[in-house]
């Protein structure tokens, strides 16, 4: 009992060690210090690891240290490059930063591939981008509606100041509406507004309207018998009408053969079965949508834009019917095989990091500095190669087959094989089933 | 017409030069150089800022170099970390890579918050992973179904040795299940298994297994009058029996007071009333949600899992009654506040890179190695925070008080203001309106 007690105490000792307060306020290397000591046995060799990865620069790792909050150092993802997306008859090499084995690999030959096919073709199908002010309306809700073309006016006065510049470029406010959403609440309304954000993913811009709209909303309320409570006012991630078609078609013997013999046709009725497979069952839909997002996320992040926003966006909409669907399509008809994608992408090429980020900002030179437009559509296309390629694999070869070979690789980079000992156990594995204890038995024996 | 001619093929000419064969063959400096001489103005410059997120030691580079393809270099996310998190009473401090500003900021500050008010519970209520086998079957149905027992007993003799050392650590092949599907294609099956792959993630594991299941089945169909051609066999990655429930709870009174003097009633109640309109309204559940995985995710890429994985699988998993919805639920029942998830997760602590990139290994190491079931379970709980923090901005302060000083600091990186002129633009701005040419204006008479 008294052992049980004294070692509860030691535990609550050691617990309240490892917190700490006013810890933001620390310098960079006071909170590396703090944490190491902490959390390591070998507070120096962590240390010395972690700032092994800092930039070779001091400015641009002070730079860098100051886009997110409590920084260490940075975490290094491959940058990798995808050439030959021939998308609308221009040549793009594509920067993807992706830890991902075989993503780029997959990419730069579907990409490949494509391009002696006609290319990927893209187009813009809208750029309207969503925010809504969520409130409580304790009065007459006709009265609300009554009044509310001239609170709109008073809206747009209100943000003149915040939509002057925009408005210069071509964007702006859209529209503002009143939705009644008293079925969830009663007295619960929201206000829908759409806006056209140009070149920038337009968050803050948005933000900064729709808490203007708030603001004026109140003002009215305060001359009202009734009572306005603001609930909150964000923009929306779902953006179904910020959207892009993109799509491969060639006549389906222009495919090609395939692994084993496999011939145009036979491929392009595969392919399709896998397609109409992800569209009618979660389960495959969720995995195929993936493969999407794995092209598509690569190039979001070498672009410094937010993958998040476009991950919930993409799934939030592939659930749009009711049911979890595959977000491509495929048709085999008239001897045409096509392969497409209507995809919700709202970002930008202007604002955020993309110019703060040194790579991010090289990156969108790598693309020729694209408009946001097209660089929806490039981002939907290496998205739409990605997918090709994986749905390829899968009805050919089976996924495996590339997998394991960069399994293996990664494999042998842990165990720190040469150059010698790779290239032997390639050979042994080539027709045996690869796992982490084989390969090490293995480089066991060869290295004696 | 001579003109236009000529600048077509000049076109077309450029166009070629800047496609590529052979390009995943050449050296990592080849590449660089080709990528650079044909995509930027200034090849040099664009070189040099490339190299310049090279690993100070080579040997770490070249290390890194071989995780993905065709890699020119690193990109660079910043790392950071967030302490307090109190997670079944134990204290971590948990790594984060993720570019957006705040939301390290954002978990630090929920995490510091619930950790005096009994912290983050968390338990594994599953840990079940998917792999299907999508086959034709062209004859009849009652003798593949009849067969099926026999087949199933065979599919476990063959895939042995895949299973072996999986089985000797707890895991395994769960249960292979056929499922008839005629309903999407005449006679279209699927063999639906399920697998406990302990503290890896699986993927490999369950591939291999699905494409031997796939290897025997081809091997008794050859044997009957009628045929099975398999259209592709892979894992799923949704899980919805690898699920982790996180919560926190305190009584309503606990929560203290915020902002502008609201109490913690009406804080409770409004918060309450924004998670149920995150229930009901897609717009919102989608923007709901994406503030979930910005904590998840910055902890699943600072410990080398597949981020694509958790977003699709989660996303799938929030649409599954049939419509879009919140991932987590909050209520305010008998005076107490409560505020959880059910998440489905499925991630691991050994295999894929989690050893291979050495600051995922260290973030392990910082995290005190857990197992996947822990790390399900403090990734969950930081992405509880992250959710926490953002309806808590949103329903007291707004979003954009926390955002504009994060864009502001942006802003000012960019343009390379000094401590001084920062310090002074902070002040300016603290109830102005932050845009990116006033900002640039403001320094400008700074700068005189």
């Amino acid at each position: 009992m008294t052992t049980s007690t004294s070692s509860d105490s030691q535990r609550t000792i050691r617990m309240a060690q490892k917190r700490i307060s006013g810890f933001s306020k620390l310098s960079k290397e006071e909170k590396l210090a703090w944490v190491t000591e902490h959390f390591f046995e070998d507070s120096a060799a962590a240390e010395n690891l972690i700032k092994s990865f800092y930039h070779r620069d001091d400015a641009a790792q002070k730079m860098l240290d100051g886009i997110s909050e409590n920084t260490l150092t940075n975490y290094f993802l491959p940058y990798s490059v995808a050439p030959n997306f021939v998308i609308n008859d221009k040549t793009y090499t594509v920067p993807m930063a992706i830890e991902e084995s075989s993503v780029v690999a997959a990419a730069a030959s579907a990409a490949k591939f494509w391009s002696t096919r006609g290319g990927f073709q893209a187009e813009v199908l809208g750029t309207v981008k969503v925010g809504q002010v969520h409130f409580l309306w304790s009065g007459d809700g006709t009265v609300l509606k009554a009044a509310f073309e001239s609170v709109k006016q008073q809206m747009l006065v209100d943000t003149d100041h915040i939509t002057k510049r925009m408005c210069e470029r071509g964007g702006g406010i859209l529209s503002i509406e009143l939705l009644d959403k008293s079925e969830i609440e009663a007295g619960y309304f929201q206000i829908h507004a759409r806006f056209e954000t140009c070149d920038s993913m337009g968050a803050n811009f948005i933000n900064s309207n729709l808490e203007a709209f708030a603001e004026t909303l109140s003002n009215w309320g305060e001359k009202q018998p009734d009572e306005i409570e603001i609930i909150m006012s964000i923009l929306s991630n779902l953006t179904p009408e910020c959207l892009v078609r993109a799509s491969v078609s060639c006549p389906v013997e222009h495919l090609g053969s395939f692994e084993g013999g496999m011939s145009a046709e036979h491929f392009a009725r595969r392919f399709e079965l896998a397609l109409r497979i992800a569209k009618e069952d979660p389960y495959r839909a969720t995995t195929h949508n993936k493969g999407f997002f794995n092209g598509l996320d690569a190039v979001c992040i070498a672009t410094a834009n937010d993958f998040r926003a476009l991950e919930a966006c993409g799934h939030a909409y592939a659930a749009r019917d009711g049911q979890y669907r595959s977000l491509t399509h495929c048709k085999v008809e008239d001897g045409a095989f096509t392969f497409w994608i209507d995809f919700p992408i709202a970002i930008g090429t202007v604002g955020g990091l993309t110019k703060v980020h040194p790579l991010a900002s090289k990156s969108l030179e790598m693309l020729g500095n694209p408009s946001a437009q097209e660089l929806m559509c490039i981002m939907t296309c290496v998205g739409l190669a990605q997918n090709f390629g994986a749905v390829k694999s899968l009805v050919t070869t089976g996924i495996q087959h590339g997998h394991m070979k960069m399994h293996l690789a990664n494999i042998l980079l842990q165990l720190s094989a040469t150059e010698q000992e790779s290239k032997q156990t390639m050979e042994h594995f080539a027709d045996r089933v690869v796992s982490h204890s084989g390969v090490r038995e293995y480089l066991e024996t060869l290295r004696g």
